[in-house]
């Protein structure tokens, strides 16, 4: 292990945590970000139009923007995953390749899209299958789509497509959406039809997406006629949070005091799409930043004050 | 006043605003913004070298660049100042030129610089003179620099600018810095000395600031070689909020319940610099995008659902 002792280790290359690591920089703390900036969901996300101030770009090139300006800064940038944690005087960090030392720690691990695992689903991705409402919505104005999932989340997404889409098919495997705090909306909207107990079997068509298939109370297989199909209920990582004993929230994301972005363990920040709220690269840079800047605040604490 | 309700009315045309804007207009909200993008904080900048995504640009470009984004959608940019806003079964906004009513608000006002009206000030500003520490302080890495101001925000700002500067002379007219919960940090530090009873009355140079002039217990006048001036208390805009009822914090900022950025007010959100913590156009897009998205839902309760 190497004796030096990082000011902030950020955890995850991402929006929120390369914004985290450009703050860290321009403020001179010693910084070191794990992660590898390829296996962030913006570098899958295709062509980004909703973040203020660069009208279209693909989510690969736009991380790669994020990582180049953090370069100009003298951060640390390991593209390795952290295996494990453990909170001491320090917090310890490791990866297949070595161990290391950090006053804070700014837990920035995004989330997961929730894969359907089902025939067409893969092949259709940005020709139909969106994983995200409100980034893709706009572009399937006046048409019929899909929405496949439940809870709260899935419900404000149908919401949002039915501003948007002349019809959303919105289908789950439980029985209704889970969303009492929106049934009264999604049932006044005469653009949303929700079945329950239906599970998506499979995504069709040829060069675009055209139907979904699902099987009915177990029994009946179904088939309905859109153009896309958005498929709710992102996972965030919260594997190594579970290890510092972070407090969770009830549909498993970290759970921060704002706008300060910190967490029940003294010194651990958390930015972006592992907290609540919407997975949006803004959502996600604002929140890095404010992290960084409590994490400074923080550390100042800690060892030698300059 | 126009028969049109629109579903979302935003009050302001900086970060926040603008972004609210962009993500009401791809959701096909129908969307008014009042504010001058000139008037914005941001378009006084000077350059912008922590907004992710874009390396280095000038406020003033930055701030076009979201006006054209926004202008790709169907949102009516109102180039003036609402005057008066009035709550009822709608919001009613008046300007100099006509009354405008909406289903929801966004209030994205701003803040303004605590400026000190003193010989220099704004002779030196982007010479030395700087609103931001957290924007500006990497500009003066090992350099002797002054903070004027009181309260947390500018013991943030001191322990920010310690990390960077060799010294940091923090200048408040208050007894002391009124800041106990960063007390133990500051006095820890070696590089900032704080002078309280001081009246900042100059700054002073020939092409950039070389020193700050100040009054000691209205006596005695002292002198400090500096090359930076940094001074702090940005003032929220809540005249609007005000009229509104909407409950302001200790600070005098918008209180906002996060992520979602709404107020004790049904129907109306706030974002941005109007709002508490970091002054970052980062921190602004990422709650303009909340409060937009939140708007949505909250509007879907109101008129014809779609």
């Amino acid at each position: 292990m190497s004796e030096k002792v990082y000011d902030v280790a950020i955890i995850g290359a991402g929006p929120a945590g390369l914004t985290s690591a450009l703050y860290c920089g321009r403020a001179d703390l010693s910084t070191i970000v794990f992660g590898n900036i390829f296996e962030s969901q913006i570098a899958k996300a295709g062509q980004v139009e909703n973040y203020p101030g660069i009208e279209s770009i693909p989510g690969i090139d736009l991380i790669e923007k994020f990582d180049e300006q953090v370069k100009k800064y003298d951060v640390n940038l390991i593209p390795s995953n952290i295996t494990r944690i453990k909170r001491g005087e320090l917090f310890t960090l490791y990866t297949d390749e070595g161990e290391y030392r950090s006053k804070s720690v700014i837990i920035a691990t995004g989330a997961k899209y929730r894969e359907l695992h089902i025939p067409g689903e893969k092949e259709f991705v940005y020709k139909g299958v969106s994983y995200c409402s409100i980034c893709d919505g706009t572009l399937y104005k006046g048409k019929k789509v899909a929405l496949v999932g439940h809870g709260d989340q899935a419900a404000k997404s149908a919401l949002y497509l039915a501003g948007l889409c002349s019809e959303v098919i919105a289908l789950t495997e439980k029985k209704d959406l889970e969303a009492p705090m929106y049934e009264e909306q999604m049932r006044a909207s005469k653009r949303i039809k929700v079945t329950g107990n239906a599970k998506v079997v499979a995504i069709e068509g040829k060069e675009f997406v055209e139907r979904i298939r699902y099987v009915l109370d177990k029994q009946e297989e179904r088939t309905e006629e859109v153009e896309g199909v958005f498929i709710e209920g992102g996972i965030p990582n919260t594997l190594l949070a579970g290890e510092l004993g972070i407090d969770l929230d009830a549909k498993g994301n970290i759970k921060v005091n704002r706008p300060e972005q910190t967490t029940n363990i003294e010194g651990v920040f958390a930015a972006g799409d592992v907290t609540s709220g919407i997975h949006q690269i803004s959502k996600a840079v604002g929140e890095g930043a404010s992290a960084a800047i409590n994490a400074m605040v923080y550390i100042k604490k800690k060892g030698i004050p300059k």
